[in-house]
């Protein structure tokens, strides 16, 4: 097989080393406070039967899903997306799940999308949903669940924005939109950040609002709110804005503050019945939002011919590690800690015990297999970006010494091999 | 869609909470253990192009490959094992990745296969390999990390059994047996727990050993073998009995001493060139080898058009977790540590702050969302097999305590809500 044919397939990646370490590193700690927050994990099958996934998504997604026949001439599809596994989960085991249902689940999806920057058709989604509570708690937590995850990977200031559906629904019903034309208004008005306000005016007008309408419509979407009481005095006459007080005063028991209620956000899928939130980088706009979510209550209830009340939200996994990257706050190349040196064949057993000390000390520890020039090894220790090195010459072995050189600083010791594990994250 | 066609294909398993929560921390602890050892994650995609994957694995193997073409009319196939991506890898970024090479991967693979007891169509596979180097050193690592995890695990006693391919091919040899015949000879004595010495002996006739051979062949295969020096000398004249021996000594430099050398151990895969082994239970032996591998320098350049040593071994996760749950060392049940009850609307911003000091003490904390009878609730944290409930009712509130309620042992006791965090684990 020749060289240019050695590749993954377009729109799928191979994770190196660096790379795949800093990614589990981040999912392991947004799984520790997905459980905190009462979250558990879940875990459905890559393939499914097509008829579970089938006229779910829409037309045009439809046609982005990898399916086919298997041998036993089954019609599979592969996954593409969490929810409607969720669905079909809450459905088939509805007598064994306790509900509310609490669970998280961080796995890949395949969409045959065209590819473009950022855009890939293996990537994971990162989903936290309630299923089964109608309670505004239930929202709150949704929410400071994910705040936490975002907070524990050290991101820089993130805002969280805050809507309601059913909100939005009302003011523009109130300014005397049809119901046909709300929908398509509130897909006008998701474009906001894109295409900015004058573009979005145009297409409110093209719906029948008039110069009038559009101006107050725009006064109250820009409307300042500062919390909760303020949206229960400026907008009490609608439905949803209850909600979304009380929503606001939960996140702020639970010392939620970095929250906007921004009107004017809409998230464009149809399927959302109440709370919306998105959650943003103000210093790295570039990025969009990197998670967000909401309330839809009459989805996963599609298996179960009933409806159940459910919220959830999802970390857009991709966006937030490049994000991570170009911000340089996840190294993707900090690897093992440490590397011993082999130098001298007769040293071996005394290699393989300082190996085995370190380890003990639960120290990430290399060992250069087979003898060879220092030169050499310390190159091996740049290009895998080992932090230092153990160096023990027939000196060294002598006197039961190590030289640590850590390759950062460039600064070296001689240490005790005894007792090193400890001292050795000192230098 | 009726109640009958909710379900998953054949082969293909859902983990509900407690079943993924104990995958996932048995996850969490093996790549713990693999870092420490030096071996890094890698991650490859589940679609590869189908001419990757074709003609690795042999004419049977490859019918059970899931194959499809994908909407751009390419021939695609889903990742079979973790092995042959890996090859790729190593050949399509020779310049960028550091050797030796050491890499874990821990991911599902798909094969459709007949489906049968504790046989699936989708698995994980827990890999683990040092490419690019021929140190005995490397096999040692490999065995001493694998060795390293299922301690980690809290197993039961676990036995190493140790040989080596160029020994047995050598013993073999000089039996008499021509090249071709040894491959069958070792796929004869790969049966060797399977059907008994007798049945083996049997098969061994038929390709030509004599009975005097044949009693002089198993005289040295059961040879108890005491360790280093014994393999030396009574094994000298053999090819690789020297790399037995020195194998041998570094695991017991490294404090692995739960090992057998068993020169019957085959392992029926013909790629293995030296180093061969697999950790069983004692104890519990209907679960076979729990993990298992070896050395194989003539694969993993299949891409590279130049031979790479390797080394390898392989965690059968899933019969390892059944053991795991069979021996009741895994509960499949432990979730949250806390419901905090609902009894009082009044009293919600008082559960909300308790639910927040608990979280913020790293509690794992389920708040009911809805004010309810108690019963309800208790029966509810029974259901997900909480440890403790907190209950807060007016008298509790009055004093600012909470009924902190152990429901494994039904013991009970009040405490300040201050410090609650610290205080519920003591109960």
């Amino acid at each position: 097989m020749s060289k240019k044919d050695l590749q993954t397939l377009k729109g799928f990646r191979d994770f190196l080393p660096g790379q795949a370490l800093a990614r589990e590193e981040v999912f392991k700690k947004i799984r520790a406070v997905f459980q905190k927050y009462g979250f558990l994990p879940l875990e459905t099958p890559v393939l499914e039967y097509k008829e579970i996934l089938s006229g779910k998504y829409g037309e045009e997604s439809e046609k982005l899903m990898y399916q086919f026949k298997d041998r036993g001439e089954r019609d599979v599809a592969m996954r593409y997306d969490l929810t409607v596994p969720l669905a079909r989960v809450v459905a088939q085991y509805q007598n064994d799940l306790a509900m509310p249902f609490k669970r998280y689940q961080i796995a890949p999806v395949w969409r045959a999308d065209n590819t473009q920057k950022g855009r890939y058709r293996e990537f994971y989604q990162c989903d936290v949903d309630v299923i089964g509570s109608s309670s505004i708690i239930a929202d709150a937590e949704v929410i400071a669940a994910l705040a936490a995850a975002l907070t524990e990977l050290d991101l820089p200031e993130f805002i969280i924005r805050l809507n309601n559906r059913k909100l939005l629904d009302a003011i523009l019903k109130n300014m005397g939109l049809a119901k046909g034309k709300i929908v398509e208004a509130i897909r006008a008005i998701d474009k906001l950040d894109k295409i900015g306000e004058e573009k979005v005016r145009e297409d409110l007008a093209l719906l029948g609002l008039g110069t009038e309408k559009r101006k107050e419509l725009f006064e109250i979407l820009n409307l300042g709110l500062e919390g909760a009481d303020d949206i229960e005095k400026k907008l009490m006459d609608y439905e949803g804005a209850g909600e979304l007080a009380q929503l606001v005063e939960i996140l702020l028991d639970w010392g939620v503050k970095n929250f906007r209620i921004d009107l004017g956000l809409a998230r464009g899928l149809d399927y959302y019945t109440g709370t919306i939130f998105e959650i943003i980088l103000p210093d790295a706009p570039q990025y969009g939002s990197i998670a967000g979510g909401g309330r839809y209550d009459n989805l996963v209830g599609m298996f179960s011919g009933k409806p159940i009340p459910a919220v959830g939200g999802s970390i857009g996994v991709d966006r937030l590690l490049s994000a991570l990257e170009e911000l340089e706050l996840i190294k993707y190349d900090l690897v093992s800690d440490v590397l011993v040196c082999n130098l001298e064949e007769d040293l071996e057993e005394e290699y393989l015990r300082v190996v085995k000390d370190l380890r003990d000390a639960n120290i990430k520890v290399d060992f250069y297999y087979t003898p060879d020039k220092l030169d050499k090894q310390l190159k091996y220790a740049n290009k895998k970006n080992i932090n230092f090195v153990v160096i023990i010459g027939p000196d060294e072995a002598k006197n039961a010494e190590a030289t640590v050189k850590n390759l950062n600083t460039g600064k070296q010791k001689k240490l005790k091999q005894k007792g090193l594990g400890l001292e050795i994250r000192k230098i």
